[in-house]
């Protein structure tokens, strides 16, 4: 909506844009965008261009106008492990019947400690280090842990003291759901037969998707699990007192283009020019677009110029975007069509 | 049915039973029987007796017919940790708002080993001993554990070769269920408000209700929670990292009737009658029932017969009782109904 009221605004102002336009608009980018790639070798010419500018996710907490300059990469992996075959009434078999959410819970307790450093072998080393000006970048952006802590009711985050935006610069190991039986109202005395657990990687510059699975995995297997990517059979389960299934989304690797290209330093003045405090500048944010495949299929610089408020409950329940920011999202967008 | 057939088939048979019978039904079990203390104490003198028969769960595993002299009791805890107060975006807050599933997984993790021992100080303390006849009892029921493994895909039980029969003369504390988040097709890239695990914990002769739950809530709070029993305030959330709300059911007592009563005896009699093996017996099963009432409110003498067959699926899907144990039920029953 931005992006074409922008562009409508300009033709009606009867100002003209600087440079050539072209849009492209993609709805997958929540299922790992799987058909991108394809898209892109297929209208390869027609894609040509200087710059991308993506508009996806919320401007930075403090609610200045924020820039970019790179993604974290994405991969989620789905565990599931196993206990009976059959629910089993938990006194009949309680203290015999292995319980799968146990399992399950020691299995991911020990991924990460308290202080949410991730335990799995190796799993920062291939992290690239930031440049000078990524570093500069970083340390100017406004601190905001006070109020969020505040609002989300965290006496202590992770990391302790490090600002939310450092952990923006390591990869994560995150648990999105985890489920085991029924609790609440459908809750039964029982050993459930399987437990199951969705994990969310994301990636900073220098991991690779394929290796950080096999990390994930490597850990897993050291805990005793026998590995599979389907459901057990009753050989199998004779066999291993561990199974895990784990399987994966297609997922994506992370991208960022350095901040001082002339290309992307037009793209902050533009942007700068809308208002009178210093716009946030982001090496590159929590969140993950496949720009990756930008730059792989296309050789394209992609710069993202978030537009939403950030307290929008993105990817969850009551999910909303302020009208204000909408309003600011058209006018930032306008500056950056007109971009000298 | 059993039990009402049973008697018919008396008097259709001109067969008259030795004492006399009261039927007592209550369909509250399964909820805990939170009203049933209230109905002895309203018809106390109605419900004098020598002895009640109870029929519920089922046979031993072996399919042969089995009487229990004793249950275990019984209560649920809710247990939920707390996140953030509203659903994160995984990218854009992790490794810096912690997740209320790991911190779920990480106290669930360490209230068992991998043994199946429960962790929790002074668990097991006030268990008391079996009587010399429970043990030779014990030492009888026919071994199923090898069939069992099998049948439900299970290669290293809790307990290693412990029998499962031996299983039940401990307290259990099984993991009913747990939740956090979304799994599967609902799954998406949060870090979740809150995760929920109910727990089961199995008492036997010996163990207290409210110790045991104050047992686990000190296990709780030696790992750093603050404990509360409704949810948390703005105040508690600054204030603690670790917040756990804890409430319980109605729950109750384990019971245990001696074996070698001239009574228990005459039940043990009637039901060998109508087979030619060894009746299996058992000094307590595995589930609960709140016979701890009948003792506490009625000074009632006790005894299971359990009627149904073992792979019942009993308290999950495809609950299912054979049509052949319910006319061996029949049977067994009217030979109680004529003991002498």
């Amino acid at each position: 909506m931005c992006i074409i009221n922008a562009y409508d605004a300009l033709i009606k102002s009867k100002l003209k844009p600087v440079c050539n336009i072209k849009f492209f608009f993609e709805g997958e980018e929540e299922k790992g965008s799987p058909r991108l790639a394809e898209i892109f070798r297929k209208y390869k010419s027609r894609l040509n261009s200087d710059l991308w500018v993506i508009c996806d996710g919320p401007r930075h907490a403090s609610g200045k106008k924020s820039i970019m300059f790179g993604v974290r990469g994405d991969v989620n992996l789905w565990l599931t492990v196993y206990g009976p075959k059959r629910p089993l009434h938990s006194g009949n078999y309680g203290n015999w019947a292995p319980n799968p959410g146990l399992m399950l819970a020691q299995l991911l307790a020990g991924m990460k400690d308290d202080k949410g450093h991730v335990n799995v072998k190796g799993f920062y080393d291939d992290v690239l280090p930031l440049s000078k000006s990524e570093k500069e970048a970083l340390s100017k952006v406004p601190p905001i842990e006070p109020g969020l802590k505040k609002e989300l009711g965290i006496a202590e985050p992770e990391g302790g003291s490090r600002p939310l935006v450092e952990a923006f610069m390591l990869p994560t190991l995150n648990i999105n759901g985890m489920a085991s039986g029924n609790v609440g109202t459908q809750a039964a005395n029982v050993i459930p037969t399987r437990a199951e657990a969705v994990l969310d990687l994301r990636l900073v510059l220098g991991n690779d998707m394929d290796r950080q699975i096999a990390k994930v995995t490597e850990h897993i297997k050291a805990q005793g699990y026998f590995v599979t990517d389907k459901e057990p059979t009753d050989e199998e389960r004779a066999k291993y007192d561990k199974i895990i299934k784990i399987t994966h989304d297609a997922g994506y690797n992370a991208q960022r283009t350095p901040m001082d290209l002339p290309i992307a330093q037009s793209v902050v003045k533009a942007i700068q020019s809308t208002v009178n405090y210093p716009v946030v500048l982001i090496p590159s944010g929590g969140g993950s677009l496949p720009l990756f495949i930008f730059e792989k299929e296309l050789g394209a610089k992609v710069i993202t110029v978030p537009l939403v408020n950030y307290d929008n409950n993105q990817h969850a329940e009551n999910e909303n975007v302020k009208i204000s920011f909408l309003w600011e999202g058209i006018e930032t967008i306008a500056a950056v069509m007109q971009m000298k």
